[in-house]
């Protein structure tokens, strides 16, 4: 505490985008890892703040040094790495009872080179950016997988109908138009059903494949209607899988009049616009869901 | 509620990103207003998730089309406006309980030419981002102003020493560094203590300018420590804010190694390194402060 | 002229990055072509620079609509687009004698959902974007088409020995290193082998893989010596391009240190650095290419 | 020359993007320069290329090696700075006969605390980047100055009438608009006026002060006409400049229709487009500017 009962709240701090590039090189087919790693830690450090006494703070250059180390001995996944680097400092370190580790990971697919997949020559996949956070708080362990700019687009069986009309009102209805949007998603797991072995990259393949497959299925009555439906396509098929949340913007296409230039547009030509742009933003959970904590504080928006 | 008992949880939605200029021409003087704006509604969507009702679900177009209607009868500030349009929302539709409303304004000088301030000419100032947030939950409704991408930097009066050591420690102690970092803060206020006719404008630029004036002073233990000191230096000066968060990157500056050439270099060539960073996050705060409710969620970082 | 015999010199003007998205939706399985499209044009505009004149200006906005009147006919390749838009723009007023005509096109692969590719849903690539330019000066048209952001990755094969040493050399040899850069390259079709039935896009799917290819074989030396590999490859299997220019980074990963933790590091744990990087260019043309004009002004750096 | 008459052409390489911040410390009020250098050089690197032999290919690790180096004996600007570096390279090795050396600068204020500017403490300014080429080809060396991202705003005194009209013109003429635009200009030194101890920061700072008052003065007929006022000013003031190249967007600010609102927009409220944006590029000359060689070649755009 100091002068006018001004008082230090809630703080974390580490290193962060930490970009690690792990190979594995024990046959001459090589594989690789690409990621983009920060460590926060949290715990008492009323001291650094505001004696300037730093006896508690590990440095963020430490923290750095500790994910390359980590590395050294394999990553597997995201998940698993944060989860071993989530333990270390909370073990390690007395005065730290918690934190947050988290991580973006890059795609890489083999080249096809003289028509077949090489051996130690990749190429960068850029589809999406796939997402992982642990966040410890004591003795409790919250895991979020996710992925963020998947951009998908439906050229039809998408609308938007009967919705509220005021004086601000200029919309007109449509039942036939371009749906597009950048999935943003991040599901929790349930603590109890994942551990240490669980394999969170086949999930995490088979999570993407069922939000790719959802998003095509049935006509979009809102993009609110595809974002439910996705979340309990992903619900249905993983038990271990409490909740999910998404914010996807709704990238309009405009269909552009051409009848001054004596053309019809029968939703063939579109502007594709960036902003403003609709927000859709949304949970998808289970009605007995795990409690969450404290994870989704600090996320930005919805994801 | 749905087959195996999957539900809706928290979402909003809404129009994001509504780019606004606003010129005042009452005079030959003209001034500009130039924001970045964005509504999302909070409520009972069910239906529209759930059914692909889309009763309830204003368009998110006329949510943009409010946001320049209201323009036409000022701006004033950000948070003034964000209010205004909060509690539009919440009144108009019986539906809708709550929702965050938020701005960036960009800052704008009048143009020197032939030695005095152009009337109607500006140059952009860039030198931060101006942020706003308006939450409102069913009665309540909070504030935050902030800023983002304000960058600063000591050329000395800085350093790290006394951390612990570990085996994963190579850093050395220093007192005498570079220290810099982008300024991302947001400070929220006692609901109680503004209201319509609290000068958000002259606020702000107090704000920001003890944020500054605070960097600068005294010797910095670690950015912690300057982070506490910035915060209690704005909360000694304004009753009306309860509480300050910041998200302030560690931008290191490395001493170059100049003695394979014959040269020594006394802190004065550095190089500048993008990533990793350290990452400072924290908040300051009254002992008594009020309820923030639910305003932090979905904050991104701490800021 | 003006006073002090100030003149007007080389100048172009239009409409940039008009984003269209079109559909092909004559089948249940519609196609989609997505681009961004900029369209300047050069000749006589003194008046307008001058003395303020605008009868020769067609307006950027004109510009924009012919864009988007020319797409309900189709767009075909983004070359063959480019170069109906520069003949209209040439034919149609008697003091545009020329112009540069650029696009960028995304690619998008069908969703897979339930086992199939889906008709009308489709998930966006990324993994580069390609690009086109056409420039007409007078009766010549040059035609260049090409890709950027394809990042590729080498994870042995490659080493950097035998370099000149001065007293500003630190850097130690290899023989064994990561190599990856991002492949910018726009390659220059002899203005006499192709007309508008060329299939550009069967070209470009070619050449890229060839690129790729190239960029697998043999032990590098130095990204010079792949560039050159690279753009040789392409020559030889393509008779009607008279030359290809590259501007690649050398994107650095760096063998992060061990020892101190009692790690050995065989090549497997890897720092990728931001900033600096090396920055390679360089062209490779047939001796006999024919004459490039002024093609290549305004590209940046060589792509 | 290899199989097929496949030659290598045009090229260089380097060193890019070296961030560097160097102090001066001479006393306690601190002094800041804060840059981004890339060195390029050319000369025969056939070898390199070809064969694989890297005996001429100065390691770009070197390079930067050389700028940080160079710093320490000082920056004063970043066209002199760059100037250096350039003599260095082509004196020191036979086979460099040219390159390209090109700096961002950066520009930092102190930050005003208690009443005073500070001796130590800076706040970054970001109104704009100001940047440097030097291009040696032989004996000859060229010096671009200029700066990017100057963002200006008019918000009268602009009109766009008596432009051509098509079938694909549905443009309204306007006698009374927004205009706006990010000002990125380079203007090239007459090789006889400049050398080293030109005062290259002075004449910055008072050509920025120009096109800043060229861009308010007058009435302007489209942007075209502004361009060539804010080029005409820069060479009539600076014997020494012979010539300036601009490449400025048309920063689309369009009217919002509020009458279904019962409200009207006598040009108060405005909706800030982001693509497409016109495009204007040009040149404004002396007419017997001297010869400026290569030094253009590799410039994006205009500018």
């Amino acid at each position: 505490m100091t002068d006018n009962n001004i008082i230090l709240g809630a703080n974390q701090y580490g290193k962060a985008e930490v970009r690690l590039v792990k190979l594995t090189r024990d046959t001459d087919r090589h594989e690789i890892e690409d990621l983009n790693v920060t460590s926060e830690v949290r715990g008492d450090f009323n001291a650094a703040h505001i004696d300037g006494d730093n006896a508690h703070v590990v440095p963020t250059d430490t923290q750095k040094n500790t994910i390359y180390s980590f590395a050294r001995d394999g990553v597997g996944s995201p998940e698993a790495f944060l989860l071993r680097l989530g333990k270390h400092f909370t073990d390690e370190f007395a005065w730290i009872d918690g934190g947050r580790w988290a991580a973006e990971q890059y795609g890489w697919n083999r080249i096809v080179a003289n028509g077949a997949e090489h051996d130690h020559s990749f190429v960068k996949s850029n589809q999406e950016v796939r997402t992982a956070v642990v966040v410890k708080d004591g003795d409790k362990t919250q895991v979020l997988a996710g992925l963020k700019g998947l951009t998908v687009l439906k050229s039809t069986q998408s609308g938007f109908e009967g919705f509220p009309v005021d004086k601000y009102t200029t919309l007109q209805e449509t039942n036939d138009r371009i749906m597009s949007t950048d999935v943003a998603a991040r599901w929790r797991f349930n603590p109890e059903a994942v551990d240490a072995d669980f394999d969170f990259n086949k999930s995490y393949e088979d999570v993407k494949a069922l939000l790719l497959e959802g998003f095509t299925e049935g006509f979009s009555h809102a993009l609110q209607n595809t974002l439910f439906e996705m979340g309990k396509k992903v619900l249905n098929a993983h038990p271990e899988i409490d909740e999910i949340k998404f914010s996807m913007p709704n990238k309009h296409h405009f269909v552009v009049d051409l009848s001054h230039f004596g053309q019809d547009n029968p939703n063939e030509v579109f502007f594709a616009a960036d902003r403003p742009y609709g927000l859709i933003e949304g949970t998808v959970l289970r009605e007995n869901a795990s409690d969450a904590g404290n994870v989704w504080e600090g996320v930005a928006g919805f994801c």
